[in-house]
């Protein structure tokens, strides 16, 4: 099994975030990482159903709605 | 670049949920997969500061409370 990218990155891995709106649909998954030691950021970032990888803003309105939406479906 | 593990799986990927709270400060992410045509259900994936990964039951007002306090802090 392979070690999640993110137990081996030791660092931030967003450098912007993605302000436009994302339809949900789109999204295959969104991964959480609370800001520590390696970044003092909070970082969302969405895996599309195209395979690009984008980072969102954890503080945006529709972020939060989005995460609340696939937490409520 | 490793394409993520959720990418490639194409089931469901936890065959039951933790039930007991987890404190945030041992959460070294957490991975939502809304449901598809992979999976009916809604998965959230926590790694934990050790290494081991953990499915977390995404209805469960404890989860929805940790969520949200990675996305606020």
């Amino acid at each position: 099994e392979a070690v999640p990218r993110s137990a081996i990155e030791l660092r931030c891995q967003c450098v912007s975030t993605h302000s436009k709106f994302i339809h949900p649909k789109f999204i295959q998954n969104v991964n959480l990482t609370p800001s520590g030691p390696h970044c003092k950021n909070v970082e969302v970032i969405a895996t599309l159903r195209d395979g690009r990888e984008v980072c969102l803003e954890p503080t945006a309105p529709w972020v939060k709605l989005i995460i609340k939406a696939i937490l409520d479906k």
